[in-house]
């Protein structure tokens, strides 16, 4: 591996890459989920450092699988196996790991981790999720969309629920490749407003249009009807006041009604059925869900071949 | 990989296999055993996903080993690491799973969970231990009575203790390779009687016997003798009393002696000597209990191609 | 593999190899950091086991991405997923994890575990760190020396602290290299009087000196300034007090002016800033601290080849 090339390309969020790069990483993610076979040694003997401070099986499958389906391999560091930021200062630990593998992956509770790693690593850091942005799932996401609706530009994504990193990151990434994204959501649980000012001045560059409001009205017209849980990292406890306050919002057979006929119902998983979603929408015609899920394996591979081969 | 097969074969159950399966996988566990170099190629990028409920380090091993022999990798899933049928339905986390790997191991404290993560899965499912089964283990010490005994049609198998997964597998998968197999235990400890016609309608197909004693003259006439914890997964808390009702059930040079004067003992580890077995016997010259662990590996080896390439 | 070899080669202290070998392990771990490509192969398919009783970000995914890049897989086994020495005797853990694996690293409280698991093992036994031992981290040390100073025989090498594990190693290994060692510590804090006697008759051979002192003026003349932390492990709840007894052993700009124009300063991480080492020494220009970490994977590479290479 080169590790002293010009710049080391993080994927720390949505916009790290830009648009063409964007479209490159899915282009490539759609070849290596035709034909796998063609890019078994694509990342021979390389290794990827996987930290975990919240356990994810769909996070750790999908990326441990991925890269050994490039002809490396993946290491798994849970936040019981190291002690990230307590004992030692994140930057020996991203100087240290950086010297031993090519790649680095955080799932972390806080975005400024992330960073603090990205600043002291000469290998590229992939952000597998964090308390602010999703940016993994939404590759997974744009593909999975592609595939089913033949393109991204123009096409109406609703995002029901809770104005989380998934919110965010579908703004972001969303914006960035030209859907317009809509996010329906309660007024106290509206996403971060600088995330949506950044998504703003991306989407007008790309055409597209950034949206929110309150009024589950506004799944009128979408081409996908996206929701997470409600109860997100560390938020368990506040469970019985969020089931209160977004009782109305449940993404269930009367609400797809209203978005388009030919409408898919995306969603990250682990779903709480009946809560979020209802069997009927999650188990139904219109879910896309298992697709998606194996997506994050065809994405991550794109996105990793491409940040070591760009680093 | 092929994944869209006319039907996945998992193993579940030792009856998963037909008679003539079973012995077509010992033999392939044996030429794997003689030539290992031959099938390093076998199963070439394949990824064998491990969910563990309950720590096993010979489990563990033997197949994360025997995966990376045959050209794959395995993926290690704790307890910790992953919320088995908490927080997510097992049909979403088996619908998952089976989009990212060829494979799944699973170990569990319920055989209900291996059924439904088999129902689940595209891809073959393999029982590596639950509270009613150990079919792995049986296929290993088939494998190595075939290599003392040279055959296994008609050879006395004598199991000498609690009545739990390793009795009903040794009488189930025992049953289907033509042994005889006689479960030596208290009253209060016998197999499930259930199991116990299962094996008994199976061994009459295959022309072999299964008996059930409470009575340690059950283990004249042995060619092989078992034994394994008198406290299985979970009934830790039982220990004192059950020391008193397996009291006289040892196994220990007197009982030995009236087995044949070339009867092997063996022991699917860990053992607790000077409980179930004394420390004489586990160590002496008719035990083959590290073999016996090893070939846990050739025959989980042959066991996975078989899987994979039937599927 | 070939396990039934003449003699099976452990590296349980820094005196299980002689100074030849020492010599020629170094040797192979610059050709091996000099052009990595040629030795991706040496160790196709051979299984790393690694013990964990005590987690170690550092020593993992060095020794598990050094296996990775000779060809093999390492599998990571945590106190959390067995339990040597409780339940089960270590000798049956050592007797049937070599059945499955080709080479065994252990970290452990005791060195005793490390001479238990090596007396019941078919396959080498490397000390990963234990509490008399560190002798994988000072191979890692003498390479990064003889990277800095052209040479180890003769060097001056002064370590300030703890009389620890480290502290044994490098008089040991350093003695066996022809390093003149000296080390630095509160009285009450001296390093074992065996280990010491023992190191005194290396060294003897070898033409080098082994000195202790609990003066700071033995930094003078050193070419090489080495600390550890002043709270080893296990020894977490003495820290207020260890802080009072080690006061005056920071390492710090002042003492590093005692040394050489030219010493380099050490540290095996992970460090505590402001204890035993100020932020202006380790941040400093005299330290080497990341080249000597990213030395573990290459020192260790070379062991595990040699040990499986000569066994």
């Amino acid at each position: 591996m080169l590790r002293q090339a010009a710049m080391t390309r993080h994927f720390t969020t949505d916009l790290d890459v830009s648009a063409e790069e964007q479209s490159a990483i899915l282009q490539l993610a759609a070849a290596m989920k035709a034909a796998p076979g063609e890019h078994r040694e694509r990342l021979r003997g390389a290794t990827l450092g996987m930290i975990f401070q919240k356990s994810s099986t769909r996070t750790r499958v999908s990326f441990e699988t991925g890269i050994g389906q490039l002809g490396g391999r993946g290491i798994f560091l849970s936040a019981r196996d190291m002690q990230l930021g307590r004992g030692e200062p994140i930057r020996d630990t991203g100087a240290v790991l950086s010297r031993y593998v090519d790649l680095l992956m955080i799932r972390t509770y806080a975005h400024r981790d992330v960073q603090a790693l990205a600043e002291s690593s000469r290998v590229p850091v992939i952000n597998g999720l964090d308390d602010v942005y999703h940016p993994c799932q939404v590759l997974a996401d744009l593909l999975t969309i592609r595939e089913r609706k033949g393109a991204l530009q123009g096409v109406q994504l609703v995002y029901v629920g809770d104005g989380n990193n998934m919110a965010h990151s579908l703004m972001l990434g969303g914006g960035l490749a030209g859907l317009h994204v809509r996010i329906v959501s309660p007024r106290e649980f509206a996403p971060n407003a600088t995330v949506v000012l950044e998504a703003q001045d991306i989407a007008k560059t790309r055409g597209s249009r950034i949206e929110l409001t309150d009024s589950i009205d506004g799944v009128e017209g979408a081409d996908v009807v996206v929701t997470d849980t409600w109860a997100s990292m560390g938020q368990e406890e506040e469970h019985q006041s969020r089931l209160r306050a977004f009782a109305s919002y449940q993404v269930d057979e009367a609400m797809m009604a209203r978005a388009r006929p030919d409408a898919i119902f995306m969603h990250c998983l682990p779903a709480h059925r009946g809560e979020e979603v209802s069997e009927a929408v999650i188990d139904g015609p219109a879910s896309v869900i298992y697709d998606e899920a194996e997506n994050r394996l065809h994405a991550q591979k794109a996105l990793m071949a491409w940040a070591i081969e760009n680093s």
